[in-house]
């Protein structure tokens, strides 16, 4: 690892917030939001209802953390985590709607929706899926502002988004396995989710400094990132946060937006 | 009618438009925005997906006619059109979700929401109950701007625009009978609609005109208004719309947007 | 309290459940059916997704919990807490909908739909407003077998219910307090809920064993009632249940269900 | 065509009804209900609000034509039409939810539901896919009473029927080009569609009567059928309908229900 000169030294730290729906909580925004510089806000088609959304904004923007767009297939009831076969420009319909919803709620609260991440099986399809990609980034480009991509390095949904001209922001996750090519373990694998926190943080820290961990065979592997993916939906997950963003400070790395 | 002089002589036609949902259509859009200056466009809480939105948001901006926010509550099984008792606060926040999602396409198309009314059930509400006027315009507040809000004169809803320094834009119905004291006679009574079409455009050019209309009961009541609204979602709409322009214009009224 | 001896020491306990949605989860439902002898389940139109639906009516059936449908006004986002002016024909329709529905996992569980009570702002609806009442009991009606309906004792839904010829099954509350004419202090008011678990308990015990309890004013009340609701949406709702359930049999109160 | 003595002189005729969603319609109910043996109704999660849920078994049932429930994914902004991954016991419980509420309407109207037949993309999904077809058949064995599951010959829809014990009924497309291997040409080919009503007419007749029709290729081709499918929402197919109906019973055809 002779480059680990030209590694960043900066590293943007996303969440999912806002993710309940009415009467309904899951994440703990407030302990998230005191951590992250980047909330990826829930905009209603797999959760988030007005309100959250509204309360998340104000959060955000008081806290100086950027608001980006979750966006999803519209699939509350599966919590957007079933893959759907979205015709390209419906897809993007429905992007540039969510994106235009949480705008307002951005803008009221003094600041703006500053990228866009996909959830779940819209996440997971824009890896290898051309199509629903270009759906996706149709739709950011339609919203306006040339917002950047939160999303996979080598993605299909970023090669779509450079096309098109949309930054884009590679981003990595502390708790996931990799495999020796630099992809994700997919979930059903046994040890692609880390679950020990000790290893999460020594993940992150090797992710944001080293642009390196050990893949899943046991390989050094680069993985090049500027944001760090953490899941807020688990019990300590706002801890765990926590303790991640402490100890990147204490490693001399800078925890940073990439906005 | 000795103030004759004084009534406008221009007048605005709106209709509601893009009220499909996904495989199901309502209104013929196209044929009546060739028509109308004031396009209230569904939001997707009543009716109007993402991809109707955006089309008729487009076809509305070739045209040249305003594109307005015609937010609702949130019953798509019911059309909008079951009254319901949503706190002030949470009724903010969806109109403002509405507005936001409604503003993305608008800008794409090159164009910007210009006004917001209320459909259905949230727009008879808003006549008398204030605290469904104060949500509706505390989210259109809060969507910034200072958009105008088209409704009833004499209603809660303007009244308390008015108190948030919003414009109020006034309307009358050409196909609905009216009270001696100049409100709408109630649906539920017998001749509250007027459904004959020469009817229709003779009470269009009264009210547009004279700015009075005959009331139910014979005698001439004051109907002032800046926009007429057009009724599209049943047979024959879109020709008796065209009708009651040509009418309007060979009378000397011009018909023309009020924003 | 002369006819305390005609005071029925028998009473049933029931809590809704079920109330999550697709990821989100609310009610402890385990932890509660093993306490309540009537499990009032969510359908899907507050709350309730099939699957949360399915396993909450086999576990109620492997329990002996009696399985009842918890009909709510279609507002997911409101959790069917937002009054609605429904007509009494499409309510009707949409009561069926959610109790044909239910009927289906109960009866892969072995089991039946033994009653029927509206949640929330439908319940609320129900006590004063004799259409939408008839739009509940139609709903009852139409899906057939005639079951009971639980309420409050003296609502609209119950008259209705009685014309219509169905068994009524009145309830009480241990933790709301009564006001001297016996009806619930709306929850608005100060001191509306009883919040102190010792009161609560002592509270059911009075009315299972003496059908009274105090007023808010400081009087006894009479509060009859066949069935004890028992909330499950807040920390510590479970064991507050098991130790009323507790104190019920040690004081000789039989607790089972209606049915 | 030597087995042409074998092939069944008897064939049903079923089409899609109630596929409207409160305010919209799209289906002309009672026009198609004259023609057709059986009714797939619409069950609220591509289409069906319970009130047209209500009157379309009310007809049905009047006119003696069977109901049956047309399932689907949930996707009422999609029509159904949108593929969906959804894991195959979460899709069982949003089959039998689907069915349960359709039943109770048809039992209220002195009927019951006869058969299922999914809708859209879930009916494309389950021709080549196991587990969407494992799903829908856990769903109708929960559901109880051994419907007969409506679908393409030889597809896994089927094959998982028959491995569960259910009775399958299989179906053909007067109006869908096959290939030689008698498959339908998918829809997005050139001539995937025959749109000819004298044409559909023809093979109808051929289908019903000789068991084969012309492939794509212009080869004949095997089609067994108990069932013909009918498409209802599109102009002129009531009167398409009407004589496909006339011209199979001039030809000695009996048009009969599979239940």
């Amino acid at each position: 690892m002779s480059d680990l000169a030209v590694q960043p030294a900066v590293i943007d730290l996303n969440a999912d917030l806002g993710e309940g729906f009415g009467r309904w909580r899951l994440t703990d925004d407030d302990a998230l939001l005191s951590v992250v510089t980047s909330a990826n806000v829930a905009c209603g088609f797999h959760a988030g209802d007005p309100g959250t959304m509204r309360r998340v904004c104000e959060r955000a923007a008081a806290g100086g953390v950027v608001i980006g767009a979750q966006v999803s297939y519209r699939d509350l009831a599966g919590f957007g985590r079933r893959a759907m076969d979205v015709p390209a420009d419906e897809l993007a319909d429905e992007i540039s709607y969510q994106i235009g919803a949480l705008e307002v709620f951005a803008r009221a609260a003094g600041a703006r929706v500053g990228y866009v991440k996909p959830h779940g099986a819209l996440y997971n399809r824009c890896v290898h899926d051309a199509e629903q990609a270009a759906g996706v980034v149709a739709g950011v480009r339609a919203a306006g502002g040339s917002l950047p991509v939160l999303g996979l390095p080598g993605s299909r949904l970023h090669e779509a988004a450079r096309a098109a001209g949309l930054p884009v922001v590679e981003e990595a996750f502390a708790d996931r396995a990799y495999t020796a090519e630099g992809t994700l373990v997919p979930r059903r694998e046994p040890g692609a989710v880390v679950e020990d926190p000790e290893e999460v943080v020594g993940r992150a820290l090797a992710i944001a400094r080293d642009g390196a961990v050990r893949s899943h065979g046991g390989t050094p592997v680069t993985v090049r990132a500027r944001s760090l993916c953490l899941h807020g939906d688990t019990p300590g997950a706002a801890a765990l946060a926590r303790r991640v963003k402490a100890e990147l400070a204490a490693a001399g790395v800078t925890v940073r937006s990439f906005v």
